[in-house]
């Protein structure tokens, strides 16, 4: 494959995740400029055959696709007002001048962790400098990008995402989900809240083992089978979640709240912190208790619901 | 297959699962024996082949080996204190002529779910009756007994478990985790904290979706393969945790602790409880400031141990 077939891609941002992005575009024949704000990461991927931009700016004027992965909202912020010069940029999209510059036509992607507010907030000032702007979110960590293991969810200028697609696929799977731009942050959002709770589940799992002597290692092969075991009752769930017919049931509510009394004093008995439990143990009696005890556990997610989004959105 | 080539078996407590055990027992010859409170239930199982006793002192006399499956441990109470006579018998094992009666030399398998703790209690109490014991613990819904998904979890008396090993197959896979009778809780407990932290994660995860409109049976399909994807990760944070070397990371948990923030603030702008996120919100920041923050998010799973084991053991 010659190089030149490949659109020039650039990626600012060279952490774990953003290292992992570039040597894909590298491996799959893209030129690729990169800028990070510690050097030293930039001058290891330029031995690797990209090209290390002095400034942001200088990254941002190399290619028409302009990739970023910091570490947060206020990183991203940081970085375009680098570039773009002046301060508090995002707050005053519509300031004089701000819609011209380095940004001018481009394509800005940004894969950098946010909420949908963040992401709602940067697509009006990416707007208001005249370029397209993505937001995304990466369903996957660095040694997965480039596999077919690995998603990137995409939201935004669709007209943008049909024009990269072929770059963005090799990263991974490729999911566009419509033109508002904050939907990629609330799926990617709504993923890590599902991992989190796994992984919250794990510790608390090993903790417990742990607390009798048996090795994480030991023990981890029984709770990852038993999950993609229990990881099957989900799609029924959701079935009930949105018929709202929780009746069909084998595994009554009421009792799992009371199981779940011992599953709290367990970890206490264990010296184990019952924190991430506790909040799941007041759910399922809050269900119990809202005359729900009879139906399935899946009867308690509508309680989650605190009131209208809270979101005021200007877009 | 002829009935009287399995040996009899009694079934106590006729719930959704007490159910499930009988009627896999019917449907592999056993002669059946059940008993349930309500005693309607127990004609059901009738109608299809059981012997319906008609007190508890009854059933336990029908069969050398004796499952109980009730709600609770003070459900457990309540019936062997039925049979045996007398009131408080589970803490008095040593009283007069507690050691003689309907119990003596038959095994108890109890499968209702408990506490180590509990476990150990009515270990002693059987053992003052002379009767062997098994605690247990079901890793599988009713639909699943008898199925090659399903799995139970003993410990307590090896000798029982090895004499009755074939009629516990009947049910699923059978686990015999030694003798020490509060283990298959242990485990039972640890499996259940895994489970609703993954089940937590889905109802923020369906929430979320929700609360924009998107429906939980079209999101969950995405969670349950991004759940798949990231449970790969679980046998490295052991091998981490066993270790103590959580320096191997693609996704350090600094960087994890900053996005969470950002799971936080979309439950609280979309409306949704961020309840069941907090606690791991709470554990990673802990982690950060314990000097973690390089390394792996398994480094947060020490900080969960809050002592030694606080149950006093009193076998
Ligand atoms: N790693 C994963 O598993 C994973 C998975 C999915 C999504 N993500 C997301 O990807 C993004 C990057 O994660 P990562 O793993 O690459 O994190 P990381 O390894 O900690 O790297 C952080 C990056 O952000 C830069 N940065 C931090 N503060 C900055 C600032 N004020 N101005 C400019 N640059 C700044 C760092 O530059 P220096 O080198 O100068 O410090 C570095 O390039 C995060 O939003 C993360 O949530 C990560
Ligand atoms: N279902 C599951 O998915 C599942 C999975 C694994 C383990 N388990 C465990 O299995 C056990 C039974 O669960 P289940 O699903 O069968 O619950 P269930 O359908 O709610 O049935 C509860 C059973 O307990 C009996 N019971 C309740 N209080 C009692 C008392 N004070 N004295 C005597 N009997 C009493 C009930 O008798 P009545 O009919 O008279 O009310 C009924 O037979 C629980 O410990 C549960 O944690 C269940």
């Amino acid at each position: 494959m010659t190089t030149d077939s490949r659109p020039p891609v650039t990626v600012i941002g060279l952490g774990a995740m953003g290292k992992a992005l570039a040597e894909a575009f590298l491996d799959n024949g893209h030129p690729t400029t990169v800028w990070n704000r510690t050097a030293a990461r930039s001058e290891e991927l330029a031995a690797r055959g990209a090209t290390a931009a002095a400034t942001v700016a200088e990254a941002i004027a190399a290619s028409p696709l302009v990739v970023i992965c910091v570490l947060d909202h206020a990183s991203v912020r940081n970085v375009l007002d680098a570039a773009l010069g002046g301060t508090d940029v995002l707050d005053t999209p519509d300031a004089p001048g701000s819609g011209t510059g380095v940004l001018a036509g481009r394509t800005l992607v940004n894969l950098t962790n946010g909420t949908p507010a963040q992401a709602r907030e940067t697509a009006r000032w990416v707007s208001g400098h005249g370029a397209e702007y993505l937001d995304g979110g990466i369903m996957a960590v660095p040694p997965m990008i480039g596999t077919p293991g690995s998603l990137v969810l995409y939201s935004g200028s669709q007209e943008s995402f049909r024009a990269h697609e072929r770059t963005f696929e090799v990263l991974g799977g490729a999911m566009y989900l419509g033109a508002e731009p904050g939907r990629a942050a609330l799926y990617d959002i709504a993923l890590l809240s599902a991992m989190y709770g796994m992984f919250g589940g794990f510790f608390q799992a090993v903790a417990l083992a742990g607390s009798e002597g048996v090795p994480a290692t030991e023990f981890t092969p029984l709770v990852v089978s038993w999950l993609n075991a229990m990881a099957t009752a989900l799609p029924g769930m959701a079935e009930a979640i949105d018929s709202g017919d929780h009746s069909a049931t084998g595994s009554n509510l009421r009792m799992q709240a009371v199981s779940f009394v011992n599953l709290l004093d367990t970890s206490r008995d264990q010296g184990v912190d019952a924190g991430l439990l506790e909040p799941m143990g007041a759910l399922l009696d809050r269900g119990v208790a809202a005359g729900r005890g009879a139906g399935d556990v899946s009867g308690v997610v509508d309680l989650l619901r605190t009131g209208p989004a809270g979101d005021a959105r200007t877009r």
